[in-house]
Protein backbone atom coordinates (compact mmCIF):
# COMPACT_ATOMS: atom_id res chain seq x y z
CA UNK A 1 0.00 0.00 0.00
CA UNK A 2 1.21 3.75 -0.83
CA UNK A 3 1.74 5.86 1.93
CA UNK A 4 1.13 8.52 -0.05
CA UNK A 5 -0.98 8.51 -2.68
CA UNK A 6 0.33 9.00 -6.19
CA UNK A 7 -2.11 11.48 -7.09
CA UNK A 8 -1.27 13.61 -3.97
CA UNK A 9 2.85 13.21 -4.65
CA UNK A 10 1.90 14.47 -8.50
CA UNK A 11 -0.18 17.15 -7.36
CA UNK A 12 2.43 18.56 -4.45
CA UNK A 13 5.06 18.75 -7.61
CA UNK A 14 2.94 20.36 -9.61
CA UNK A 15 1.90 22.59 -7.01
CA UNK A 16 5.68 23.74 -5.87
CA UNK A 17 7.63 26.26 -8.04
CA UNK A 18 10.62 28.41 -7.65
CA UNK A 19 9.07 31.11 -4.86
CA UNK A 20 10.35 34.29 -5.83
CA UNK A 21 8.64 36.29 -2.94
CA UNK A 22 8.60 34.53 0.24
CA UNK A 23 6.02 36.08 2.97
CA UNK A 24 8.68 37.32 5.20
CA UNK A 25 6.30 36.89 8.15
CA UNK A 26 5.06 33.53 7.71
CA UNK A 27 7.37 31.53 9.24
CA UNK A 28 7.98 27.24 9.04
CA UNK A 29 6.90 25.74 12.44
CA UNK A 30 9.51 23.91 14.86
CA UNK A 31 8.29 20.39 14.22
CA UNK A 32 7.85 20.84 10.35
CA UNK A 33 11.58 22.18 10.51
CA UNK A 34 13.11 19.55 12.50
CA UNK A 35 10.92 17.30 9.71
CA UNK A 36 13.03 18.71 7.26
CA UNK A 37 16.53 18.25 8.98
CA UNK A 38 15.72 15.26 9.90
CA UNK A 39 15.21 14.46 5.98
CA UNK A 40 18.23 16.01 5.08
CA UNK A 41 20.11 13.57 7.16
CA UNK A 42 18.73 10.62 5.65
CA UNK A 43 19.58 11.87 2.44
CA UNK A 44 21.09 9.31 0.68
CA UNK A 45 24.60 9.32 -0.63
CA UNK A 46 26.98 6.94 -2.51
CA UNK A 47 28.41 4.06 0.21
CA UNK A 48 26.31 6.00 2.49
CA UNK A 49 29.38 8.73 2.46
CA UNK A 50 27.16 11.74 3.36
CA UNK A 51 30.24 13.90 2.09
CA UNK A 52 27.97 17.37 2.47
CA UNK A 53 26.86 19.87 5.53
CA UNK A 54 23.68 21.73 5.67
CA UNK A 55 23.94 25.08 6.88
CA UNK A 56 20.75 26.55 7.64
CA UNK A 57 21.47 30.56 7.98
CA UNK A 58 18.83 31.80 10.89
CA UNK A 59 21.35 35.01 11.97
CA UNK A 60 19.67 37.90 9.59
CA UNK A 61 22.74 39.92 9.93
CA UNK A 62 24.50 36.69 8.34
CA UNK A 63 21.40 36.80 5.45
CA UNK A 64 22.60 40.20 4.83
CA UNK A 65 25.80 39.45 3.81
CA UNK A 66 24.67 36.27 2.03
CA UNK A 67 22.11 38.42 -0.34
CA UNK A 68 24.86 40.39 -1.49
CA UNK A 69 27.08 37.64 -2.45
CA UNK A 70 23.45 36.50 -4.43
CA UNK A 71 22.60 38.88 -6.59
CA UNK A 72 20.06 40.56 -4.54
CA UNK A 73 17.93 38.19 -4.92
CA UNK A 74 15.36 39.08 -1.51
CA UNK A 75 14.58 35.35 -1.16
CA UNK A 76 17.61 34.64 0.86
CA UNK A 77 16.57 37.51 3.74
CA UNK A 78 12.95 36.75 2.79
CA UNK A 79 12.60 33.29 3.38
CA UNK A 80 11.84 31.66 6.93
CA UNK A 81 14.76 29.76 6.22
CA UNK A 82 17.63 29.54 4.84
CA UNK A 83 20.05 26.02 3.97
CA UNK A 84 23.10 26.56 2.52
CA UNK A 85 24.63 23.03 0.46
CA UNK A 86 27.91 22.59 1.25
CA UNK A 87 30.95 19.46 0.54
CA UNK A 88 33.46 18.59 2.22
CA UNK A 89 36.66 19.57 -0.17
CA UNK A 90 39.30 17.16 -0.75
CA UNK A 91 37.78 14.42 0.97
CA UNK A 92 40.54 12.13 2.61
CA UNK A 93 41.25 8.58 3.95
CA UNK A 94 39.96 10.33 7.63
CA UNK A 95 36.35 11.02 6.48
CA UNK A 96 36.42 7.53 5.42
CA UNK A 97 37.79 6.11 8.55
CA UNK A 98 34.96 8.48 9.90
CA UNK A 99 32.18 7.16 8.40
CA UNK A 100 33.33 3.40 8.79
CA UNK A 101 33.58 4.32 12.48
CA UNK A 102 30.02 5.42 12.31
CA UNK A 103 28.84 2.35 11.53
CA UNK A 104 30.25 0.60 14.16
CA UNK A 105 29.12 2.91 16.16
CA UNK A 106 25.15 2.67 15.07
CA UNK A 107 25.62 -1.33 13.88
CA UNK A 108 28.25 -3.09 16.29
CA UNK A 109 30.71 -5.30 14.71
CA UNK A 110 34.52 -4.25 13.88
CA UNK A 111 36.01 -1.93 12.51
CA UNK A 112 38.38 -4.15 11.19
CA UNK A 113 35.19 -6.57 9.68
CA UNK A 114 34.38 -3.60 7.65
CA UNK A 115 38.13 -2.93 6.58
CA UNK A 116 37.36 -4.46 2.55
CA UNK A 117 34.41 -1.93 2.44
CA UNK A 118 37.44 1.09 3.87
CA UNK A 119 39.76 0.00 1.10
CA UNK A 120 36.82 -0.57 -1.54
CA UNK A 121 36.17 3.08 -0.83
CA UNK A 122 39.37 4.73 -0.19
CA UNK A 123 40.24 3.33 -3.50
CA UNK A 124 37.10 4.58 -5.35
CA UNK A 125 36.78 7.78 -4.05
CA UNK A 126 40.38 8.96 -2.37
CA UNK A 127 42.80 6.70 -4.71
CA UNK A 128 40.76 6.90 -7.66
CA UNK A 129 39.96 10.29 -8.33
CA UNK A 130 41.77 13.54 -8.27
CA UNK A 131 40.34 16.65 -5.97
CA UNK A 132 38.81 17.74 -8.84
CA UNK A 133 36.86 14.49 -9.58
CA UNK A 134 36.18 14.06 -5.80
CA UNK A 135 34.44 17.38 -5.59
CA UNK A 136 32.47 16.68 -8.63
CA UNK A 137 31.57 13.41 -7.20
CA UNK A 138 30.66 15.23 -3.76
CA UNK A 139 28.23 17.77 -5.58
CA UNK A 140 26.58 15.29 -7.23
CA UNK A 141 25.65 13.67 -3.80
CA UNK A 142 24.63 17.00 -2.59
CA UNK A 143 21.88 17.66 -5.29
CA UNK A 144 20.30 14.92 -4.29
CA UNK A 145 20.28 16.11 -0.87
CA UNK A 146 18.37 19.43 -2.54
CA UNK A 147 16.59 16.91 -5.13
CA UNK A 148 14.94 15.20 -1.77
CA UNK A 149 14.59 18.83 0.03
CA UNK A 150 12.76 20.29 -2.91
CA UNK A 151 10.42 17.23 -2.57
CA UNK A 152 10.14 17.02 0.92
CA UNK A 153 8.45 20.58 1.50
CA UNK A 154 6.32 20.22 -1.86
CA UNK A 155 4.69 17.43 0.42
CA UNK A 156 4.60 19.25 3.52
CA UNK A 157 2.94 21.97 1.68
CA UNK A 158 5.88 24.66 2.35
CA UNK A 159 7.71 26.25 -0.65
CA UNK A 160 11.16 26.84 -1.34
CA UNK A 161 13.30 28.11 -4.57
CA UNK A 162 16.80 26.36 -4.98
CA UNK A 163 19.16 29.09 -6.29
CA UNK A 164 22.31 28.75 -8.06
CA UNK A 165 23.11 31.97 -8.93
CA UNK A 166 25.18 32.80 -5.84
CA UNK A 167 29.29 33.06 -5.34
CA UNK A 168 30.00 30.26 -3.51
CA UNK A 169 33.32 31.59 -2.92
CA UNK A 170 32.06 34.83 -1.23
CA UNK A 171 29.64 32.58 0.91
CA UNK A 172 32.39 30.37 2.02
CA UNK A 173 33.99 33.34 2.98
CA UNK A 174 30.99 34.97 4.91
CA UNK A 175 30.19 31.36 6.77
CA UNK A 176 33.87 30.52 7.35
CA UNK A 177 33.85 27.43 5.30
CA UNK A 178 37.27 27.11 4.80
CA UNK A 179 38.54 26.17 7.43
CA UNK A 180 35.54 23.63 7.89
CA UNK A 181 36.92 22.39 4.72
CA UNK A 182 33.84 22.89 3.45
CA UNK A 183 32.91 24.84 0.28
CA UNK A 184 29.38 25.68 -0.89
CA UNK A 185 27.57 24.49 -4.29
CA UNK A 186 24.25 25.54 -4.07
CA UNK A 187 21.46 27.13 -1.77
CA UNK A 188 17.51 26.42 -1.00
CA UNK A 189 15.20 28.96 0.93
CA UNK A 190 12.33 27.78 2.04
CA UNK A 191 9.09 29.83 3.88
CA UNK A 192 5.36 30.29 2.12
CA UNK A 193 4.84 32.12 -1.23
CA UNK A 194 3.72 36.10 -0.58
CA UNK A 195 0.56 36.62 -1.63
CA UNK A 196 2.03 39.37 -4.44
CA UNK A 197 4.28 36.39 -5.61
CA UNK A 198 2.81 36.58 -9.63
CA UNK A 199 5.09 33.72 -10.59
CA UNK A 200 3.13 31.51 -8.20
CA UNK A 201 -0.30 31.96 -10.93
CA UNK A 202 2.15 31.08 -13.84
CA UNK A 203 1.92 27.84 -15.74
CA UNK A 204 4.47 25.11 -14.46
CA UNK A 205 6.75 24.88 -18.16
CA UNK A 206 8.10 20.89 -18.65
CA UNK A 207 8.63 19.26 -21.68
CA UNK A 208 6.05 17.00 -22.30
CA UNK A 209 6.23 13.70 -20.98
CA UNK A 210 6.93 12.16 -24.88
CA UNK A 211 10.10 14.02 -25.11
CA UNK A 212 11.23 13.32 -21.66
CA UNK A 213 10.85 9.58 -20.80
CA UNK A 214 12.24 7.50 -23.60
CA UNK A 215 10.68 3.22 -22.65
CA UNK A 216 12.71 1.16 -24.06
CA UNK B 1 -1.62 22.49 6.59
CA UNK B 2 1.11 19.86 5.78
CA UNK B 3 -0.66 17.66 2.91
CA UNK B 4 1.82 14.55 4.34
CA UNK B 5 2.64 14.74 8.38
CA UNK B 6 5.89 15.15 9.14
CA UNK B 7 6.22 12.22 10.67
CA UNK B 8 5.24 9.78 7.96
CA UNK B 9 7.98 11.83 5.68
CA UNK B 10 10.65 11.63 7.85
CA UNK B 11 9.26 7.64 8.42
CA UNK B 12 9.66 7.13 4.69
CA UNK B 13 12.63 8.10 4.40
CA UNK B 14 13.97 6.14 6.94
CA UNK B 15 12.49 2.63 6.00
CA UNK B 16 13.84 2.85 2.33
CA UNK B 17 17.24 1.63 1.42
CA UNK B 18 19.73 1.30 -0.94
CA UNK B 19 18.06 -2.60 -2.13
CA UNK B 20 20.44 -5.41 -3.11
CA UNK B 21 17.90 -7.86 -3.64
CA UNK B 22 14.44 -7.26 -5.55
CA UNK B 23 12.09 -9.61 -5.48
CA UNK B 24 12.04 -10.31 -9.33
CA UNK B 25 8.24 -11.35 -9.04
CA UNK B 26 6.56 -8.21 -7.87
CA UNK B 27 6.27 -5.35 -10.04
CA UNK B 28 5.53 -1.60 -9.84
CA UNK B 29 1.62 -1.35 -11.12
CA UNK B 30 1.05 0.66 -14.21
CA UNK B 31 -0.79 3.51 -11.74
CA UNK B 32 2.06 4.13 -9.75
CA UNK B 33 4.69 4.04 -12.04
CA UNK B 34 2.92 6.58 -14.37
CA UNK B 35 3.25 8.53 -10.90
CA UNK B 36 6.66 8.48 -11.05
CA UNK B 37 7.30 8.89 -14.38
CA UNK B 38 5.10 12.47 -13.70
CA UNK B 39 7.48 12.92 -10.68
CA UNK B 40 10.41 13.06 -12.49
CA UNK B 41 9.13 15.29 -15.05
CA UNK B 42 8.01 17.39 -12.70
CA UNK B 43 11.82 17.57 -11.19
CA UNK B 44 12.63 21.56 -10.64
CA UNK B 45 15.91 22.38 -12.83
CA UNK B 46 18.36 25.33 -12.88
CA UNK B 47 15.95 27.79 -15.34
CA UNK B 48 13.27 25.07 -15.69
CA UNK B 49 15.87 24.01 -18.45
CA UNK B 50 15.27 20.14 -17.68
CA UNK B 51 18.41 19.34 -19.68
CA UNK B 52 17.87 15.52 -19.54
CA UNK B 53 16.06 12.62 -20.85
CA UNK B 54 15.23 9.32 -18.40
CA UNK B 55 15.36 6.34 -20.03
CA UNK B 56 12.96 3.41 -18.81
CA UNK B 57 14.46 -0.12 -19.77
CA UNK B 58 12.17 -2.52 -19.52
CA UNK B 59 13.15 -4.81 -22.15
CA UNK B 60 14.97 -7.93 -20.66
CA UNK B 61 16.83 -8.42 -23.68
CA UNK B 62 18.71 -4.72 -22.73
CA UNK B 63 18.48 -5.19 -19.19
CA UNK B 64 21.10 -8.16 -19.62
CA UNK B 65 23.27 -6.27 -21.55
CA UNK B 66 23.44 -3.68 -19.07
CA UNK B 67 24.41 -5.76 -16.20
CA UNK B 68 27.60 -6.56 -17.95
CA UNK B 69 28.36 -2.75 -17.68
CA UNK B 70 26.56 -2.39 -14.23
CA UNK B 71 29.45 -5.09 -12.43
CA UNK B 72 27.04 -7.70 -12.39
CA UNK B 73 25.06 -6.12 -10.00
CA UNK B 74 21.72 -8.43 -10.37
CA UNK B 75 19.19 -5.30 -9.35
CA UNK B 76 19.50 -4.00 -13.18
CA UNK B 77 17.65 -7.21 -14.01
CA UNK B 78 15.52 -8.13 -11.26
CA UNK B 79 14.16 -4.85 -10.47
CA UNK B 80 10.47 -3.98 -11.62
CA UNK B 81 11.82 -0.84 -12.99
CA UNK B 82 15.07 0.62 -14.04
CA UNK B 83 15.74 4.39 -15.05
CA UNK B 84 18.70 5.74 -16.69
CA UNK B 85 19.45 9.53 -15.97
CA UNK B 86 21.01 10.77 -18.65
CA UNK B 87 21.83 14.48 -19.90
CA UNK B 88 22.04 16.05 -23.00
CA UNK B 89 25.10 16.52 -24.16
CA UNK B 90 26.43 19.76 -25.20
CA UNK B 91 23.53 21.96 -24.64
CA UNK B 92 23.53 24.93 -27.32
CA UNK B 93 21.51 27.76 -28.41
CA UNK B 94 18.79 24.83 -29.77
CA UNK B 95 17.96 23.43 -26.16
CA UNK B 96 17.29 27.71 -25.58
CA UNK B 97 15.23 28.02 -28.28
CA UNK B 98 13.24 25.07 -27.71
CA UNK B 99 12.76 25.61 -23.96
CA UNK B 100 11.17 28.66 -24.86
CA UNK B 101 9.13 27.71 -27.34
CA UNK B 102 7.63 25.29 -24.85
CA UNK B 103 7.24 28.56 -22.32
CA UNK B 104 4.98 29.95 -25.23
CA UNK B 105 3.14 26.69 -25.54
CA UNK B 106 2.07 26.47 -22.17
CA UNK B 107 1.53 29.71 -20.95
CA UNK B 108 0.94 31.80 -24.26
CA UNK B 109 2.58 35.28 -25.14
CA UNK B 110 5.24 35.41 -27.25
CA UNK B 111 9.49 34.18 -28.31
CA UNK B 112 10.39 37.72 -28.60
CA UNK B 113 8.76 38.95 -25.17
CA UNK B 114 11.17 36.31 -23.77
CA UNK B 115 14.59 37.42 -25.69
CA UNK B 116 15.81 38.96 -22.40
CA UNK B 117 15.35 35.50 -20.40
CA UNK B 118 16.86 34.06 -23.43
CA UNK B 119 19.64 35.67 -23.92
CA UNK B 120 20.28 35.21 -20.14
CA UNK B 121 19.75 31.61 -20.37
CA UNK B 122 22.06 31.53 -23.28
CA UNK B 123 25.25 33.82 -21.53
CA UNK B 124 24.85 32.11 -18.47
CA UNK B 125 24.19 28.38 -19.92
CA UNK B 126 25.86 28.07 -23.26
CA UNK B 127 28.53 30.95 -23.74
CA UNK B 128 29.47 31.22 -19.86
CA UNK B 129 30.43 27.35 -19.95
CA UNK B 130 32.92 25.54 -21.93
CA UNK B 131 31.22 21.91 -23.08
CA UNK B 132 33.04 20.55 -19.64
CA UNK B 133 30.99 22.98 -17.46
CA UNK B 134 28.34 22.44 -19.43
CA UNK B 135 27.74 18.84 -18.86
CA UNK B 136 28.61 19.04 -14.90
CA UNK B 137 26.16 21.87 -14.77
CA UNK B 138 23.55 19.49 -16.18
CA UNK B 139 24.47 16.35 -14.16
CA UNK B 140 23.81 18.30 -11.22
CA UNK B 141 20.63 18.99 -12.57
CA UNK B 142 20.29 15.63 -13.42
CA UNK B 143 20.92 14.22 -9.66
CA UNK B 144 17.57 16.76 -7.91
CA UNK B 145 15.91 14.21 -10.54
CA UNK B 146 17.99 11.16 -8.92
CA UNK B 147 16.81 12.75 -5.35
CA UNK B 148 13.42 13.38 -6.36
CA UNK B 149 12.80 10.06 -7.42
CA UNK B 150 14.07 8.39 -4.22
CA UNK B 151 12.04 10.60 -2.00
CA UNK B 152 9.29 9.86 -4.26
CA UNK B 153 9.40 5.70 -4.51
CA UNK B 154 9.58 5.56 -0.51
CA UNK B 155 6.51 7.74 -0.21
CA UNK B 156 4.65 5.09 -2.18
CA UNK B 157 6.14 2.47 -0.10
CA UNK B 158 8.23 1.14 -3.43
CA UNK B 159 11.94 0.24 -2.92
CA UNK B 160 14.74 1.80 -4.83
CA UNK B 161 18.58 1.41 -5.56
CA UNK B 162 20.59 4.79 -6.85
CA UNK B 163 23.66 2.95 -8.94
CA UNK B 164 26.77 4.41 -10.15
CA UNK B 165 28.77 1.72 -10.45
CA UNK B 166 28.51 1.76 -14.07
CA UNK B 167 30.12 1.78 -17.04
CA UNK B 168 28.57 5.16 -18.77
CA UNK B 169 30.34 4.56 -21.86
CA UNK B 170 29.13 1.42 -22.19
CA UNK B 171 25.51 2.09 -21.20
CA UNK B 172 25.43 5.32 -23.82
CA UNK B 173 26.45 2.44 -26.50
CA UNK B 174 24.04 -0.02 -25.48
CA UNK B 175 21.15 2.56 -25.22
CA UNK B 176 22.21 4.18 -28.37
CA UNK B 177 22.66 7.52 -26.34
CA UNK B 178 25.51 9.27 -28.41
CA UNK B 179 23.24 9.67 -31.48
CA UNK B 180 20.25 11.13 -29.60
CA UNK B 181 22.83 13.71 -28.09
CA UNK B 182 22.74 12.00 -24.57
CA UNK B 183 24.90 10.45 -21.71
CA UNK B 184 24.50 8.50 -19.11
CA UNK B 185 25.18 9.56 -15.47
CA UNK B 186 23.05 7.89 -13.11
CA UNK B 187 21.49 4.94 -12.55
CA UNK B 188 18.18 3.85 -10.29
CA UNK B 189 16.26 0.49 -10.06
CA UNK B 190 13.19 0.50 -8.64
CA UNK B 191 10.61 -2.59 -7.09
CA UNK B 192 9.76 -4.14 -4.37
CA UNK B 193 12.85 -5.30 -1.76
CA UNK B 194 13.13 -9.49 -1.48
CA UNK B 195 12.68 -11.29 1.56
CA UNK B 196 16.03 -12.45 1.56
CA UNK B 197 17.70 -9.20 1.07
CA UNK B 198 19.10 -9.18 4.57
CA UNK B 199 20.35 -5.31 3.76
CA UNK B 200 16.99 -4.35 4.52
CA UNK B 201 17.35 -5.49 8.45
CA UNK B 202 20.65 -3.21 9.09
CA UNK B 203 20.06 -0.30 10.83
CA UNK B 204 20.51 2.98 8.84
CA UNK B 205 23.50 4.56 9.31
CA UNK B 206 23.83 8.64 9.25
CA UNK B 207 26.29 10.78 10.86
CA UNK B 208 24.77 12.55 13.92
CA UNK B 209 22.62 15.79 13.08
CA UNK B 210 24.69 17.74 15.26
CA UNK B 211 27.54 16.65 12.82
CA UNK B 212 26.06 17.31 9.57
CA UNK B 213 23.23 20.31 10.44
CA UNK B 214 25.04 23.72 11.33
CA UNK B 215 22.85 26.04 12.25
CA UNK B 216 24.15 30.33 12.28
Amino acid sequence: MNIVAPEILVHQLGWRYATKQFDAHRKISAKEWAALEEALVLTPSSFGLQPWKFIVVNDTAIREKLLAASWGQKQIVDASHLVVFAIKKNLAEKEIEDYVKRIVEVRGGSTEALSGFRDMMVGSIVRGRDATARETWAAHQVYIALGNFLTCTALLAIDACPMEGIDPAKYDEILGLEKLGLTTVVVAAAGHRAASDKHSQHKKVRFLKEHVVLTL
